[in-house]
């Protein structure tokens, strides 16, 4: 089963919201082996959407539409399906009762006549409910394609993704399995790691194929299969990763396709029955805001300071004014005793604690922009790196924790 | 000047990542005026970039392509442009030189063939020097159109439309102006906001569009406008917010495009000379970072303790023993504690404070998973607030750093 995804609306045509549906609903889809040719993003256009539409009739079996349902002028989607379907709107009692009780319980307001619109759907439209809003989604075929509109609202989408519209498809469409398996290289670049694996990757399969995901400091490989028989595929997939294994070893830090450094460093910390906190000023959160973003953080993270102010430094991590007196509060002597002292006062294994200035003004300190030192106490000493990460403000943050992530992933995995 | 945006890349078409490029891109060209009709993410694969671009050609003025462009196997790009184009890859010397040198400089260790071959490119491409990465940047006109071809790595993405792309349009296009101007409301929903404004919007001329961009208790209305005037444009758009601060003053709260809620709060701040903290336990950090993502904010924001387990909230927090004993670790009271005491720690005016259970299991207390309380102190006093996000884990810290945001929000806009 073939399948397009569409978003409709001008605000992603402009840059001024990044679309994340698509990548949503593309997940849920190759989950369930539907094969995701293209995405779209068009413009809250009669034509626009009409064109589009005709372009794929009978090319895709599927075509996920988001956007454009909401009880505003600037939403045409649903008269420009009721065009494309030579179809009417009609009132839908169930959406009806359901959007009236919905405003009165959460807005305690009687609904409005626009609101009550929402309750016009397609005469040929199977109406999927939905639970979370008041825009309801619609499953419409003409010949070969079904077109499933859903409302652009995230939370609302996945609702109707993961409760309606994946249940539907599994059930009504036979599909191949598709079987993804990732790598989680650390430490080689991306043309390193494919002259070691050139061979392996020669000899794959044609069932099975490979793509590289580089980002600083690390490469995941994607590996695909695709056929009709899910254990034949398992079963290839788990000899490939047993030869890589045996080929880059060495570089391996994990396996799974949602893998991030704070799931990773999260394992190896439960694993070693470790824990850690976190000091921070200038990422101002960002590493403790990962490292808690994980389920299960609970067992091995303890805390954090968070001391964007230089007297805060003083009094909640007790770094010495003389420290900052001799060094300025951006210096690796800073960072040392944060991390030191935040391993005292959180009683744990591990602390990373980091100081700079993130820009665009000079802040407590005369260091220069992009400038950030990072301090890891482990159970054996303290670790100090200095990095200038140069800018914009929101680009030495994000290296700076990333920094942070990669020098626990480390120095966790060489201890005990 | 119409423009279509391309990502190529099989991992954007199964959801692995999300696409980021194409925003940013999208933003670039609104800003000189180019029009984006729509955004593509096709396959990496010869007959599907083969297909879209001859769908494209003469149909718009300017095609902008990231992805496929790496040293690696599964990129395709570079060898499909020259098919598209009949021509030849030839080794550019300049672009060899530069990747010889940066790999020397980054890796400490000899170019490879597979780096060596990034400095091969059509022999009709113009090249765009990328000075932060190994991938040039290409771009070839056929008849009409022109094709731009750009690395997908972010940073070197964004060097290349900055520095090169736009400029290079701005230098050798005629482009009309595109100005938009959006409206942050606060506190009504969509369909309300749409009633009051009407026949404002019915009256408004023909070169200016709106557009409705809701979210959680929060709408923004963007207007854009079109002409080849940009000071008949820019006093257009001034008379049409005039009208409307008349029509809905009472719920506006800022005019910014990027404008978020931690902007916003932060904006106050500055205005009325207040200073704010944060203590955190199920939200882990994620508000003290985006309070202190905001340029600036050293000059109000102090710092935050995140108070993760249980033991930290009596030891830093100074949250008493028998409330928790009394009331659970997951409640208004220590909430309460835990905002009023951060308060006095850090000296502020505000401090906002988190504890609930985010899920999926059940940490140090028996409340329900999805059960948050919210704590605010004010000059005046302290406010707080129970809720329950429901599920996932990551809906559920979502939810609840957005609920305090606006708390804070309210707040400060009522304080002098």
């Amino acid at each position: 089963m073939k399948a397009t995804i569409i978003t409709i609306g001008d605000e992603i045509l402009i840059g001024q919201i990044i679309d994340t549906n698509s990548a949503y609903i593309a997940k849920a889809l190759d989950r369930i082996g539907v094969e995701v040719k293209e995405m779209l993003s068009i413009s809250d256009d009669r034509k626009a959407i009409l064109d589009t539409f005709a372009s794929l009739q009978n090319k895709v079996e599927l075509v996920v539409i988001t956007g454009g349902l909401g009880p505003t002028k600037d939403d045409v989607t649903k008269k420009t399906i009721c065009d494309y379907f030579e179809d009417t709107l009609v009132r839908n009692v169930e959406v009806e009762l359901h959007v009236v009780a919905l405003i009165e319980k959460a807005l305690q307001r009687k609904a409005s006549q626009m609101n009550i619109d929402q309750a016009l759907v397609p005469s040929k439209a199977t109406v999927l409910h939905n639970e979370v809003g008041t825009a309801p989604g619609m499953w419409l075929k003409k010949e070969n394609t079904v077109f499933v509109s859903l409302p652009g609202v995230p939370y609302e989408m996945k609702y109707l993704v993961d409760y309606l519209v994946v249940p539907k498809i599994v059930s009504e469409y036979e599909r191949p399995f598709i079987i993804h398996k990732t790598v989680l290289t650390y430490g080689q670049g991306e043309s390193l790691v494919a002259e070691r694996i050139e061979q392996w990757e020669d000899d794959l399969p044609n069932f099975v194929s490979l793509a590289y995901l580089p980002a600083p400091g690390r490469v995941r490989l994607r590996l695909t299969a695709r056929g009709k028989d899910k254990q034949f595929l398992e079963a290839a997939l788990h000899d490939l990763l047993a030869s890589l294994q045996n080929l880059i070893g060495d570089i391996i830090v994990g396996f799974d396709e949602e893998e991030t450094l704070e799931v990773v460093v999260g394992r190896m910390l439960v694993q070693k029955n470790r824990t850690i906190a976190t000091a921070e000023s200038c990422t101002g959160g960002k590493i403790a805001q990962l490292i808690a973003s994980v389920p299960g953080a609970s067992g091995y993270y303890k805390g954090s300071i968070v001391a964007y102010a230089t007297a805060m430094k003083i009094k909640l991590l007790e770094v010495r004014p003389e420290t900052i007196e001799q060094h300025s509060v951006v210096s690796g002597e800073v960072a040392k005793e944060m991390a030191v002292n935040a391993q005292k006062i959180f009683q744990t294994d591990y602390a990373i604690a980091t100081t700079g200035n993130a820009g665009p003004a000079k802040g407590d300190s005369e260091a220069s922009v992009g400038s950030v030192f990072i301090a890891l106490a482990t159970p054996n000493g303290v670790l100090v790196e200095a990095f200038n990460f140069g800018q914009p403000r929101e680009k030495v943050i994000d290296r700076a924790v990333t920094k942070s992530l990669e020098m626990m992933q480390k120095e966790i995995l060489k201890n005990v």
